[in-house]
């Protein structure tokens, strides 16, 4: 298989001012067309680094892809740079230049100015890919049988050219195999009681097919990654694997895909055409809020009624004072009236609520910090359950919201 | 200043699976700390390649962050490669398994099996950091002057380690330079008209304070960094530098610190003593998700009603029929509707509403995708906007959220 290599350069990233979700999508994309990335590499605008960055990568990979570091300001010097590499100067290109003025031409307030005409030199010898959305181009160079590709870090424009050119050019010149990824989501077991729960699985894979674990929150993902010249083959070949974890992990696989809950559980009940309404007290609207980033929740998700104070649970979830006063907002009681009353105020099928002492401060003995009561119901059948999940808010209230989406899914 | 390499172990960044979010935080906080970041490498669970990262990162850093790749299962394999590095065996270490052993005291479900035990196998002549939050402890080791570390992939763990434990221990072994860093967030202007506005004042900045701007949805964040050896002498100079930045921006300037909106704004209502309530359409929960994920947020946030369907505008949010007939839900009569009833509702004494069309569908050619009418009010005053973000969904949401709780700090 080809082997790629990724450098991106730019100090926004190595002082930490950005994420790098470049090389996240670049991995996927390349690796769906059959090459592997063998690593990733981020570097200041220094023309030594950069220098030692490339002959390293050439060591090791096929193809080395450049992001950043070609805009029109003078901190950026990747084009120098290369062109020092394999021994060339820069010209003027007019193809680039009428470019740049094509792109200019729908933006009434751009003026084309000495910087932006100096995008049009590039380097001698290099094959020149016009950016649609951008002033700088792409530039394409080979050298023994290696391909380096020096591409603006933008994603948009970064995404454009690497799926209508880059991409494309390279599948040309290079055999790629089949590859093939498949992520079966467990629940219920933390990473090492599910590696012996399915250690002789683990043992009897096939070679081509190798297996990795990816513990997030409560849930781990089992990925299963393949490399074939018969994909058909392959396929089926994981489908039985899978079929096999099946039957030795049951209802601990939630999903058969890598999406997240939200999406799964929102899937399902999209399909059984319920709604889901929800009370969230100590996760604060997070479960109403992982809901509607789906685009399209409106067909599943009612909305919810964040009852942070205790007036709430009684003035608007009708919950009732004395089981507040009894056994306390994050009780069994509570949780469950919570449930059962949005579900009829929001006038949906199925509801959710959550109730617990998230933290940092309010716990008690009897129910210290991460203490949390969870309820879902179905018209009138409730299920409640108690967690004890730990001392830290964000996971206290990303956890609970994971098990209360998931105990929804068990119901319905 | 000295200067640190990051390497990333996990096949599941190569892949594109995951975004790696790690390092930029560890690239922010080591900034802060007094660190410079040469280069960031991620790499499969390969021995060789492992090997030669880090023989290369050593070449040219003083320190060498590992995160990933000690997990209890099979494919991990740092902890080997760097006994092998090192020259050393792995030892069993009773303080880590007492360690685990505690940890998993309060998670009565759990079972410590071999898989974990093995946690405790560790280099010999390294020194061992409890991992407070996990199984896999921290490893530090010294050569030749230079520090390699390597620590869990799990960002929570591995956030509480760099703070806790890391970066102090690499502050006491460093001499590290007076670093202060001051962050002014600007509100209303794009970041090439406020670089054009304070054109003057940035060219005649001292030369020991330097500028970067970091635009963040709606807010453009304007951080002064100086290096120095008199740290009195510097913050005299910085704020003097600042006092004449507020007078030529006077109230674009939304805050003095670098703390996201929803803690500048909770603040506030605190130090007012005033409690918030939000009636949310298309942020979905997200500003009741954004204040509470601060603690203490019971102390100014009452509640949330999020109303995705029309249903609970009416029934909820006493929204009139007759509005929504006649404006549609997103208008500025229902907006207002919502922000002054659910301050009713939840008695509180301030409010927010948002009410847009987040996308990607549900446009008109009169309000297409990312119309958006926001209201805030403080008792039976209500202010309300009607803003036109754009057609991404994401960006629909955090920027509502921003604006209304921006809008809110205007009213109180």
């Amino acid at each position: 298989m080809a082997q790629v290599e990724i450098i991106t350069i730019g100090d926004e990233i190595l002082i930490g001012q950005i994420v790098d979700t470049n090389s996240a999508w670049m991995a996927t994309q390349l690796n769906r067309a059959g090459f592997e990335i063998i690593q990733i590499t981020t570097v200041h605008d220094y023309r030594d680094h950069i220098l030692e960055s490339l002959s390293m990568a050439l060591q090791r990979a096929d193809v080395v892809l450049f992001t950043g570091g070609i805009g029109p300001t003078n901190d950026d010097i990747t084009k120098q740079t290369l062109c020092e590499f394999f021994d060339t100067k820069l010209i003027f290109d007019e193809t680039v230049l009428l470019n740049i003025v094509n792109l200019f031409s729908t933006r009434p307030n751009f003026v084309i100015n000495e910087l932006t005409k100096a995008q049009a030199m590039v380097p001698e010898n290099c094959t020149v890919i016009q950016n649609t959305l951008g002033t700088a181009p792409v530039t394409w160079f080979e050298k023994a049988g290696k391909i380096i590709v020096s591409m603006p870090g933008v994603p948009y424009e970064m995404k454009q050219m690497m799926s209508s050119e880059i991409i494309p050019r390279l599948k040309n010149q290079f055999q790629t195999p089949s590859l093939l990824h498949k992520t079966v989501q467990v629940y219920g077991y933390s990473e090492s009681v599910l590696a012996l729960k399915i250690a002789d699985w683990e043992s009897e894979l096939p070679e081509d097919i190798s297996l990795a674990y990816l513990p997030n929150y409560g849930i781990v993902k089992l990925r299963l990654s393949g490399l074939k010249d018969d994909m058909l083959e392959l396929e089926f070949s994981m489908n039985q694997q899978i079929d096999k974890l099946s039957q030795l992990l049951g209802k601990a696989i939630v999903a058969y895909e890598d999406i997240p809950v939200e999406q799964f559980v929102g899937n399902l009940l999209k399909s059984k055409g319920l709604m889901v309404a929800t009370a969230e007290s100590c996760t604060g609207g997070n479960i109403a809020r992982l809901f509607t980033s789906l685009p399209g929740s409106s067909e599943f998700y009612k909305g919810s009624v964040v009852a942070y104070g205790n007036d709430i649970k009684t003035k608007v979830l009708q919950v009732t004072p004395d089981s507040l006063g009894e056994f306390g907002a994050v009780s069994q009681t509570v949780v469950e009236q919570m449930a059962l009353n949005v579900r009829k105020l929001l006038n949906s099928e199925v509801a959710i609520a959550t109730s617990g002492i998230a933290g940092p401060t309010g716990g008690t003995i009897d129910k210290p910090v991460g203490t949390i009561w969870i309820a879902v119901c179905y018209a009138n059948y409730v299920v409640s359950k108690e967690f004890r999940f730990g001392a830290l808010r964000e996971q206290n209230i990303q956890r609970t919201s994971q098990a209360a989406m998931l105990m929804l899914k068990e119901i319905i």
